[in-house]
């Protein structure tokens, strides 16, 4: 019998997420594993097992098993120690490092490493349009013809009527992004992008134009984590996973009570800020999944920042990273970009360089404690975690 | 902070193995968790996360996120209780379990269900070995024509070589598994197997006969696991998990240290008997992971029931439910069948029913503890689990 361990964060590292054509799945996956390792600043053999995070391997690059793979390729399976791979849809980074938090926790591992890859583009147009309906409900949603970016349409149109919220609100989570992403090295669109050419752009399904979706992504994203004895013992300094939470809904968004409330988001968040102990005015910045810009709008609501109805009054406020609620300030989905497994560890990355304090231009001010949030789909799972403080 | 629990099964459920071809995948999850619940006596409010096996639902039924989809189905995503996916090829089973016992370890969750579900045979021939080939090293096993069976092919070639050891010795693990399952009303196969006529079976991959491969099946198992302050609460009796244990090796075939050592065994079933505290002669009967025969002949050495190219002696002492070392008492992969994401738990149901002393005509005597061991592809990942005593 041990003690229940605190779990922390003592390395972090992503590659730069975006079309890597010239690069393989199994080499993004270790680059950012051993950047996570160096940044750490401990050996490959101290790990004692790895989770990895992918989504759509096994569709998209005919590659399952994606755990093995990237303990094969990085070599440290010649430790022998364990790798998994965790799937859950848009959401399997969070998942990941839950895993990893409660295997800590556990008290039967020490130090585990969560490797987060996707490889998106090597495949376009329809052909990945039907790997992104696998994470649909199959049979009643994407066989009928839905797509993520239908789904999401349908609850931004009803949101924007039921509230009589301009489309622009929405779009403004998507030109935030791209004005944080100018200041982030690994983000995949780092122009800035102004309301009036994002309003202009391209119709993907009304009324979502193109520049509300974010986009298809390559990028990998490690984190080192272990028990607070391991980090003691071996004097390092991390960054302390305060609450880690997840709750489920409905796989298909026509079983939901709300086409544009997450309650699945909406319970995860309320359960991590009780576990935390802290409170919405001390979150520091957020993290948030806006796969589509609606579902940023409505996230910053079913975290609990404003009423339903009511986010607009948040971006009124200022979402910029040196205003009262930065959010976003990796870029997001939408322009630091969105390799699907990856997204959750790479916003955990953005987390520790934030509370480092090396976010350089976008760092962040007095950043103390963040919030991070990644949905699966279009919110059948929420993860949200805290991290941050002593 | 909390003390560190055991861990106790106590409820388990599987469908028919076979060829399910008039009923969905999510049909037979469903069917298989409802069975685990009302097994356990519980109501399924009681669960607070659902860990979903599943390892092919990408490939073969354009299917991901399998762990919202079973807690969609199922109807207890209405609960708000997390669901995952895990995926660790064919190992993806023990590896589900293992997440579980972890989770419930940390402290972080009292009662979970476990649903692992494979549905294979919508799909056959060479689009099948395409499907097969995800769990390979696609880039340098798959992709230059390598086959599961063709990789086993090799194994047993240079394991019959070696060690002088005739064919029908790998055989008998199939007979054997065939003898079993005429008494397992949820194997796929309940036909007694000759040596004969296993012998003259089509050739797959010379020296494999078709009688020494598992087949494809569909098949989903199930089990409820909790805490033991839950279960005492809850006045459920269980089986106790002894100990887990996992260790890795490299994907690919090539990389490892031996053609038919599998060292991930070797290590999972060293550290699983050390933390149990039970001894080899204390094992009262095992299943293990003979996708094909010449697996199952090196898993008896590699899990230390014998040295290497020694097998057979215990093959000859009899593995029998009747038998000094009772193997495979289900029907195991061979006839029982092989569900890739399914089968893993469909070993923990088997020591269940098998602890219980409610296997019927296969059951072995005085059951006490149970070894379970659950292989990924050709050996990458290797799970063995100990269940049973008080």
């Amino acid at each position: 019998m041990q003690l229940s361990e605190n779990v922390f964060i003592i390395g972090a590292g992503e590659t730069k997420f975006g079309e890597l054509w010239e690069r393989s799945l199994r080499e993004i996956a270790v680059e950012a594993g051993l950047k996570a390792i160096e940044n750490a600043g401990i050996y490959s053999k101290d790990v004692q097992v790895l989770y990895g995070s992918n989504s759509l391997g096994g569709t998209i690059n005919a590659q399952n098993d994606i755990g093995s793979l990237i303990a094969d390729f990085s070599g440290i399976a010649s430790n022998h120690i364990p790798a998994i791979r965790i799937e859950a849809s848009t959401a399997s980074g969070a998942a990941a490092v839950r895993e990893a938090y409660l295997g800590i926790k556990s008290g039967e591992i020490d130090c585990a490493i969560v490797g987060a890859v996707e490889k998106m583009t090597d495949l376009y147009g329809n052909e990945m349009l039907d790997h992104l309906g696998t994470l649909l409900d199959r049979e009643w949603e994407a066989f009928f013809g839905a797509t993520p970016a239908a789904l999401a349409a349908l609850s931004a149109r009803k949101y924007m009527h039921d509230f009589n919220v301009p489309k622009e609100k929405l779009m403004s989570i998507s030109v935030n992004d791209h004005l944080n992403a100018t200041m982030n090295p690994d983000a995949q669109y780092r122009n800035k992008l102004t309301m009036e050419t994002a309003m202009g752009s391209t119709m993907v399904a009304d009324p979502l134009n193109i520049m509300d979706c974010s986009p298809m992504s390559d990028g990998a994203a490690a984190l080192v984590m272990c028990s607070e004895s391991f980090m003691k013992k071996n004097k390092k300094e991390g960054i302390k996973i305060m609450s880690s939470a997840v709750s489920q809904d409905f796989l298909a968004l026509h079983s939901r009570n709300s086409y544009y409330t997450m309650d699945s988001t909406v319970l995860a968040a309320k359960s991590a800020l009780e576990k935390s102990g802290i409170k919405h005015k001390d979150v520091s910045f957020v993290e948030l999944h806006n796969s589509f810009s609606i579902y940023g709008l409505t996230a910053i609501e079913d975290l609990g920042f404003a009423e339903k109805g009511k986010g607009k009054q948040v971006i009124d406020e200022g979402i910029g990273v040196n205003d009262s609620l930065p959010i976003n300030p990796s870029g997001g989905l939408k322009a630091k970009g969105n390799p699907i497994g990856a997204v959750g560890v790479g916003q955990f990355v953005e987390a520790v360089t934030q509370l480092r304090g090396k976010a350089g231009q976008r760092q962040v001010k007095d950043a103390k404690f963040g919030m991070l949030h990644n949905i699966a789909g279009t919110g059948s799972t929420s993860y949200v975690h805290i991290v941050g403080g002593e």
